[in-house]
């Protein structure tokens, strides 16, 4: 019987999960469950139903595992423990500083409930966080970086919309090509936030609009933009359509360490990705750790859990004896 | 108190678990053993013993985990099971076709001692293994590569010397730049095998040798080198000592997938390495999944394990507040 799984909120992110189960033949969807007038969501699964929030509440849909497909600011806070209470979950919390007291929450919740609870899965905090623990955990005392891009910041392009006068923005973080060539070297240099991105912007702006000023406040945004050098492009609104339209991203997580009885030897480690759509390979990664969280509670086990916790061959389909004959 | 690390086995790998535990502060290195005269193995931690066999057999040095650092054809096969039945281990066994009746032989005698035996560790098995099953994992359906080097292949350079008037050599194994730049690009290329990699060899050859004859012996050598294309460099002696005494390695994994409706995004990860060191790096992840042995076993845990088995917390001195706070 294929893992039956639940989808609750259906924005980018909750469809690209819907496209990733399609491609997991021992995965099911079994509802996608919206704050939104069920009547008005389509989705792509022929024959699932959409459902209102309640229908979760009420546990009306049997399934095995939830994915929470909301916000990192209000949404998941409350939904993970409450939810964690009445299914095994697993979500794409994102913000860093947050993390501790959202694993609490989520940890009390599943173990009074007998669940697993997964947070923080993606691909930062996800796949690059465990690519961070592999690597100095190999090579104490070295040196991390993490870069970001060439991609689009939801966050970015959110704060230059909000800017008086501005109709719609994307912003791009690229890296700095020569602090990329520096880390691969083993140069294991110090960078400044300015060294390490770039950031450009592409606006469409009101007709009439004072352009200097609008490129003058992107600039200057505290925390967002003051610190970086950015470049802003204004272009039409088909343009913006025509060339703008995907969530690409991607990025590099590097690691330089040295061994030997003088430190002699350099080694670099890298782990990069390019992705073509932020969003459908995050949910492609939640589908994955999903088959984790439900064989981790079928043996019994709960509360709270990150990609951290959890040993790669529970992600796979394969038994361990097909992993360890084709994938070693 | 330190977790106590016992090495079997004092060749390059021996060598550069030596000096990883160096690096790891909550780790100590309690004895050498060798199969050698005790009297005849210089090593270079300060105040450290080193042992017969016959130590290892009789317990006589209380130990944690014992690492293997014999060679994969004659050694391990033999010391893995036998050791297992007495110490928790940890062995870099890399003959891939028979890594699962290694692992049977050690997993019944870790079980029946009540100890741990995690088998196959090192960059490949080990490292690259990890992201082959990460990787296909989150992008099911997707296509997997492997490439080495540059660096220096052991069991080539052995080949190499064994050929009738060759005194020494070296050989590198090298990715086709074009082939590694369509795997990155998402192209998914079908590559043959002389696609993907070239061979270079530097040789010293006897007085008077026929060059041309070593040579051809080389590039038709089957298995080793008939299906590349191979470049040979005659070189003297002292040429060998200064340009080639290292033993660089590394290489890459890449996966390409799509996700989508149509599949009309496509995702390429990348785990690269780029080692000065291949016998420290490899010794430094042994030492980290010695780490974890070690908590297993603590646990209540026995048995076999691979990599695959092993979630990523158990290898870092950090603990799970620790990781959750700083590396998610």
């Amino acid at each position: 019987m294929a893992i039956r799984v639940g989808i609750f909120g259906y924005g980018n992110l909750g469809r690209g999960v819907e496209q990733a189960i399609r491609r997991n033949p021992d995965m099911e969807l079994v509802g996608v469950f919206s704050r939104r007038d069920p009547a008005k969501v389509k989705i792509k699964t022929p024959g699932v139903s959409v459902y209102s929030e309640d229908a979760l509440v009420n546990q009306e849909v049997p399934m095995d595992v939830l994915i929470l497909c909301g916000g990192s600011a209000t949404d998941l806070p409350v939904q993970g423990p409450k939810y964690a209470a009445l299914y095994n979950i697993i979500d794409s919390f994102d913000t860093h500083a947050h993390i501790p007291e959202h694993f609490a929450d989520v940890d009390a919740a599943a173990k009074k409930a007998g669940k697993i609870g997964i947070i923080s899965c993606g691909w930062d905090p996800g796949m690059f966080s465990l690519n961070r623990v592999y690597a100095s955990a190999v090579l104490p005392g070295g040196t991390p970086y993490t870069f970001w891009g060439k991609g689009v910041s939801q966050g970015h392009s959110d704060a230059v919309r909000r800017i008086d006068g501005v109709l719609d923005a994307r912003q791009y973080t690229i890296p700095v090509p020569a602090a990329l060539e520096a880390v691969r070297a083993g140069k294991a240099p110090e960078l400044t936030t300015r060294e390490k991105h770039t950031r450009e912007c592409f606006v469409v702006a009101a007709e009439g609009a004072d352009l200097a000023r609008i490129e003058n406040e992107i600039k200057t945004m505290p925390n967002y933009f003051d610190e970086y050098d950015t470049t802003v492009h204004f272009i039409s609104a088909e343009e913006m359509a025509r060339d703008h339209a995907g969530l690409p991203h991607g990025g590099s997580v590097l690691y330089s360490g040295v061994t030997g009885a003088d430190s002699e030897n350099t080694h670099v480690i890298e782990y990069s990705l390019k992705l073509d759509s932020n969003p459908e390979f995050t949910g492609s990664v939640l589908v994955a750790f999903a088959r984790a969280a439900y064989r981790l509670n079928k043996e019994g086990q709960c509360g709270g859990r990150t990609v951290l916790d959890i040993a790669p061959a529970y992600l796979s389909p394969m038994s361990g004896e097909e992993l360890r004959a084709h994938m070693l």
